[in-house]
């Protein structure tokens, strides 16, 4: 028997309907913050996925040569992609907003919460360098995560300039910032002492070590920790850009009313190389430890690197896996609600021609419906329906549909009552709601 | 700058809207259908792939090794992996319709028509061995592409077994048909010299070749072309059985309502190794010479081959690209209707508060809205709101909003009136429809 490829897995109908439910829940509200869709492909050439992807990732992206030994490998994220699509196509009316959602490929140790094909859906601004992108970019993944049914958020953000600025003070190597803020992103993994390890590694003192480690422990609401920042970094011009910055998403979250969520946390540095202000992780409150689910950053370099003008740039990424797990976890997959989904059951098989015309009937009022294939008696049918979840069935009986009539039979209550087959679709509708359709649904 | 990688492409936000409204439309037929989604990775092991996947397949298949010398490959169409799940998963209740969207990979000689990397829409039913399961698959293929818009079609269909039964009259090397299908196949592709030229080469006489050509020419309506079949296999055991299947399809497609669109084909063959009984291709009525846009059959032995009970199973693929191109070259694509969108407009950079709080007022409402990120000129803006193509502008000016009012303007016809803001969803729902409301939408 095959199994998935390791790192990989299967989603089997129940649980897919719910992913796709997560799925389009957060489409949506991509679409209602006006981002647009772009869609690029899963294979990208090796030369350009290895631009600026970090040391630590770029061991972990699939490499592969095609039968003309072109040298290939599969998308791990996709900002490399829109940056791409921006550098050459000058003619984008600026700002672009969009949207991606689909899978990305990293060879990683797997574990439940890490897959090496997992979903990632992002939302990036392009072209806008203020403060109000990066604080839009925060609202629209709150509300996504909302949408889902997710109450409560930490946001925790940074600034790699104020980073900058605290190394400096910690008297750390000068050139090396990118291994630093790679050594102390893996605070939450290896703890304080594996920081320390690594710093160690790249050459700093014990003095400058336990400077900084005592520098990034500050945490917390953003009205604190910003004063503080204010005297700290008072001497760093660089600090001081990185300040100002954080202050003004501070303000603006206020106004896209998600500044309740906000903590600022100087231990915050993100593993992506090519971040340049601004680095943010979303958790869902109470269940910091469960990880983030979202995390993003400003790249105002990044498209220059790939050919294009120099363009600021600022997105968010959704890891759906996690977000997914952490729902089941929190016990909310349980009790979703889906639109109501139909079957037709003929009475007897001499009644199957009129059960596909009912069944037809019902899938051209926008029903979701399915019927019995296999012949099978009412009994047994029933009970099929029953476990695969249908709110209604629809008994076609030979004697009642000689007068215009079918039987519908509530799954939930047992209840059954004879209707006029006209009528059939009015009977449902009240209780249907279309799964997709989300006006006014964003409460 | 850097390209996509050849036979792969980028779809620009407009594109991708479009591409979009066809694959939220076919999915929703699809679910109307009463078919469930199954998710399975692009990644699997090459063991599993190379099974039975046809020697001219198994060489555009994206072959490589995973850092563990793992041998892995890209999914080249979904029923391989439909069937290792159903394969491993005997708990599952039969039977189970599944659908699955998404991009598969083969390396071919890429044109614009063909892609390395496309999508595939699939609908299979699993473990119904009945014609009622086929007949079912071509209505749920034909109805999504009426969905999009599409308004006749042709439906040929073909049996692997009656093939064999003129494969038996035509005197043709036994043992060798599998081969003697792959090159009737390609009649479309390099025109009866090119077939004649194969079956020569596969070790057929030339008058066997010719009463092969010969009886596989027959195309037309059931009613005649099955009639005249009924003579043609009288005396072959396996062709009766095939014309006998072609027959209940027939009647079945009659009751789904996809009767007039039917044509018998004894041409059709279908590249695919696991056809065992009926083969169909689904054709735009008038544009045949395009090419297919969805195509299909039936695998009873498919799943037993990958570990599983011998189950039946039928199922249809839809080709995404094609079909868009197509609906391109109609001019189709160019007047598709979206959900109106709104862009929220400061008159000055002081207004922007106010422009997000309206903002998010229309969010939370469900529309699709968009504002100014940039501080641009309330000239600019509009031109902006203009050539991305949005439906209404809230201009937000200072003394009307002192007064709870706003200012919407319509793009279409360029009128202008002050409307109260909390009235504001009011005057934009009537013209918005949300894309994603499918309800009453199959007409």
């Amino acid at each position: 028997m095959f199994q998935p490829v390791k790192g990989t897995r299967d989603y089997l109908p129940d649980e897919m309907r719910r992913r796709n439910w997560v799925l389009d829940r957060i489409r949506r509200v991509f679409e209602c913050y006006g981002f647009e869709p772009l869609g690029t492909p899963a294979l990208e050439s090796w030369e350009m996925l290895k631009i600026k992807s970090g040391e630590d990732i770029i061991d972990q992206i699939y490499y592969f040569k095609d039968k003309s030994e072109r040298e290939l490998g599969l998308r791990f994220e996709w900002t490399a992609s829109l940056c791409r699509v921006v550098a050459s196509h000058r003619e984008l009316p600026m700002p672009l907003k969009r949207y991606a959602i689909g899978p990305v490929w990293r060879y990683e140790h797997p574990s439940e919460k890490r897959l090496r094909e997992f979903w990632q859906a992002d939302a990036d601004i392009v072209g806008v360098g203020e403060a109000i992108a990066d604080a839009e970019v925060l609202a629209v993944a709150v509300d996504g995560l909302k949408q889902i049914g997710l109450k409560d958020f930490k946001i925790r953000v940074n600034d790699r300039r104020i980073l900058e600025a605290l190394l400096n003070i910690a008297d750390m190597p000068l050139g090396r910032s990118l291994e630093i803020f790679r050594a102390v992103d893996k605070i939450q993994k290896i703890g304080v002492e594996g920081v320390r390890e690594e710093l160690k590694r790249l050459g700093s003192s014990e003095a400058s070590i336990n400077r900084l480690l005592e520098l990034i422990k500050r945490r917390g609401r953003p009205d604190e920790v910003l004063v503080d920042l204010e005297r700290l970094v008072a001497g760093s011009p660089v600090g001081l850009i990185g300040l100002n910055f954080l202050k003004e998403i501070y303000k603006y979250s206020k106004l896209f009313g998600i500044d309740e969520y906000m903590q600022i946390d100087l231990s915050l540095a993100r593993g992506l190389d090519y971040y340049t202000g601004p680095v943010f992780e979303i958790y869902a409150g109470g269940f910091e430890d469960y990880g983030s689910i979202a995390g993003g950053g400003r790249y105002d370099d990044l498209i220059k690197l790939f050919g294009g003008d120099q363009t600021p740039a600022t997105g968010v990424s959704l890891g759906i896996e996690r977000i997914l797990l952490l729902m089941e976890e929190m016990g909310m997959l349980r009790n979703l609600e889906f639109g109501s989904r139909v079957y037709v059951a003929p009475s007897s098989p001499r009644m199957r021609p009129k059960a596909i015309e009912v069944a037809q009937l019902l899938r051209k009022e926008g029903f979701e419906t399915d019927m019995d294939l296999m012949n099978r008696s009412l009994t047994k049918q029933l009970e099929h329906a029953d476990r695969k979840g249908f709110s209604w069935v629809v008994i076609v009986g030979e004697r009642e549909m000689a007068e215009g009539r079918v039987t519908l039979r509530c799954m939930r209550t047992g209840e059954q009552r004879s209707v006029e087959l006209v009528e059939l679709p009015g009977h449902l509708r009240p209780h249907s709601s279309s799964s997709l359709n989300f006006n006014s649904a964003m409460v």
